[in-house]
């Protein structure tokens, strides 16, 4: 999938396979150009001032704090209003109107189309749709079931690029993914990204049952990604530059053996876990987090999680940016 | 019903019996205007300076997509703030409040109060009790219960206009109405503002116990409307400017016989009954939709209902700006 | 407690008993230089341009109209946008994320968090977390379920100052509270704040087993407020300065037996208990009513809990304005 429709010319964000280093790189810059700005009110005002005649919907039929917030405050920094619907019960599809209708509808009132849906595939639908009219606007998967959470990747790839800045960035680092790595959606989106990267080494540390699923590990090796498996976080701890740990999705509800707590309970980290680290190796958590991250490790400074959500915002901010052919007027900005 | 309130000088939007020609027009020109400015960068940040010192309270009692995001789009787009209530549980009403006093509370924060109910007259009530305390602010009715939803009417209004505007107008066309006409609120309102133009024939095409109600057929006696009923959409199909359909009207409950699915399919829209319609008629719908309206009609051309969503948001732009006596000064605008 | 926190630096509005004299007058002053700026289209875009680069979070887990919507205005009427949550069921604490994560996770998008919650004690937790990491947030006490509910004692002190200030406001009045005084947090917030003020002297009329607890008195002795208990309205009516009517707290769901509603019925107002009122006394209340506060006195000139409310909206502007260090420029604007 290109990076902007060749039917309707739009650019949607749908999968992170769509992502270039190019653009990833532009997608860098353009967060830490917006964080820049923000700091000052001069700085925000000129924010602001990007977007304040576009209108997104936040269209969000899964439970989301973190996402929903996120979204919600980057529309806002670029003065753009919003309306939301975060109560699927409250909606026209208690009238029966079908899915394609509610999305359409949406265009007619706004810019953009964010969309968090429980099962996959519906924000491709949607771009889809948006490709078939003649009024189309841009949408944005804010995570669609199991398959795809892209601008979480997106976020990740930035919390990367921001804390191994000093250290050359991503490319040539090892980093490794621990937790429910079959059904957590954070790790497949972010794993297809590191293609893009020079000599990137992954870990995957999972327990048995919830190994990452094989269409990764292909997709892998056809871009000559070198990646290996570890069945304990001690094995692979002293080489890492970056850990990134999840949590049991069970959320989605696959009938599928959930590992006993016990047994999940060594895939988790705490300080005694964090003392094998090499004392510049970040650890990451797309959040929120179960028993696997222990909050008393909050302060440890190689911690990046809440500064992985502040820069989610700053991520989203750079997108909206590029969806609404605003990049070149935020670098010039100031 | 005059359009100005004689007791507090506002202009509430309760029935559309309020509106004469010369407002509809005005109206129709207002969001004409609107719509152009917007298409500008320029253009819609004069838009936004119109209300940003104005604030919208919708309090949407029953369920709604495209009114209440309509009217919250139409909010911004004059840069109004907005705050709502769309889930009642979360009221002050649990707390056994009652209605009038919730209102009350309402004018005490913001400038407009946008009501939708499942219930009948509350609006009329809402603009009443405004009417009689110190610091009244307008009231506009999104649709109460089975009775009135002015601001459909408005918009369905306009889409006429903007699509018949190089035929004359609605100004002597043929128009038929056509679904559940006895409950559906939309037809209603919008038969009423038939008698402020010259030479109108209607056509009301409606299942056998769901006929549009007497008191309307009276109305337009009173005024000299042409009407005429028919029992099959073939009957008239060929001599139609305009096509009004209408879906079954199942949500308020009322308790009479609903029409057998395979008999309601005759009263339904689909490309072979579109190939009876002359080559210009247009065909319209409140949406959502119900089986009566084939999704494999929405490229044709003469299919206007999604373009109505959108002159929904512009007509009430139009209307936000009448009510803040801010028309003279959109209208200046550019 | 101090007004600012001596670990971060910021202010959070947590407890009433953090607010002196002098604080409470700015507070006062404040709010009516918003309130008057807001009168005129330019005022109030001096207003807006005060904050428009911050962002609330609205977190409210307890169901409330005016309290969400007075600030949710007071938000907007400072140029700032808004994220809420009303309905805990949509948030991240449905996938078993802490209270303290949650909050830190709004502190990474807004910059204030003001929260309503129907247990106790938790916006004093939300406060100290804030203390404790690098990047906090103001915190705003809401409402926290039975113990307090600070900015509703802000307002209450507000209106009085303004209803009493021909007379020379608070000092050496004479002001009763009656109802439900046991669990009515507003009445413990706001005799708090009675020991900045000179020579009031207090009159608490409640029903037998909901009087006003010991530890209020306590401090109210500690402080040397003049005050007295009357089982009967009719008994203080005629030396009142000012009456505060509270309702029956049933929400709490506190396990204590209620009065009857026969005995409680002698602790309401209405036209005949207002005739034993000096013509100058004032009748305030929280709202919303139950049947202790007759709408039939809603017009009479002695009333202003309708004014009341909006006193709010300007009070929290005033909050908002020095708790981002804006009340210089507040002061200096126009």
């Amino acid at each position: 999938m290109a990076a902007m429709s060749a039917r309707s010319g739009l650019f949607h964000v749908i999968d992170t396979r769509q992502f270039e280093r190019s653009m990833l790189d532009r997608l860098c810059r353009l967060a830490t150009r917006a964080r820049a700005l923000a700091r000052s009110r001069d700085g925000a005002r000129r924010l602001r001032e990007l977007a304040p005649d576009r209108r997104a919907m936040l269209y969000f039929t899964q439970p989301s704090t973190r996402t929903f917030l996120s979204f919600n405050s980057a529309c806002h920094i670029l003065g753009m209003h919003t309306s939301e619907i975060r109560n699927p019960s409250i909606s026209s599809e208690m009238k029966g109107e079908t899915f394609e209708d509610s999305i359409r509808t949406f265009s007619s009132y706004a810019d953009v189309i964010i969309m968090r849906t429980p099962e996959g595939g519906k924000a491709a639908r949607a771009a889809e749709l948006m490709d078939s009219i003649p009024r189309p606007v841009p949408v944005i998967n804010a995570g669609s079931g199991p398959d795809q959470h892209p601008t979480q990747a997106l976020l990740d790839i930035y919390t990367l690029e921001r804390s191994l800045e000093g250290r050359g960035g991503i490319d040539g680092k090892t980093i490794a993914m621990m937790g429910d790595l079959r059904r957590g959606r954070t790790v497949r989106s972010l794993s297809y990204l590191m293609k893009n990267y020079r000599d990137v080494r992954l870990r995957f540390v999972a327990p048995p049952g919830l190994e990452i699923k094989q269409d990764i590990l292909d997709h892998l090796d056809a871009h000559g990604v070198a990646h290996q498996s570890a069945s304990r976080l001690d094995d692979v701890a002293g080489e890492l530059d970056a850990l990134y740990v999840t949590r049991l999705q069970s959320e989605y509800g696959e009938e599928e053996p959930e590992p006993e707590p016990a047994e999940y309970a060594s895939y988790a980290i705490g300080p005694e876990q964090l003392r094998k680290f090499p004392s510049q190796a970040i650890i990451m958590h797309p959040l929120p987090r179960g028993p696997e991250l222990s909050p008393s490790i909050d302060n440890d400074p190689r911690v990046m999680y809440w500064r992985q959500e502040r820069n989610g915002m700053w991520m989203r901010v750079a997108l909206l940016a590029l969806i609404f052919d605003l990049a070149d007027e935020l670098e010039a900005s100031g």
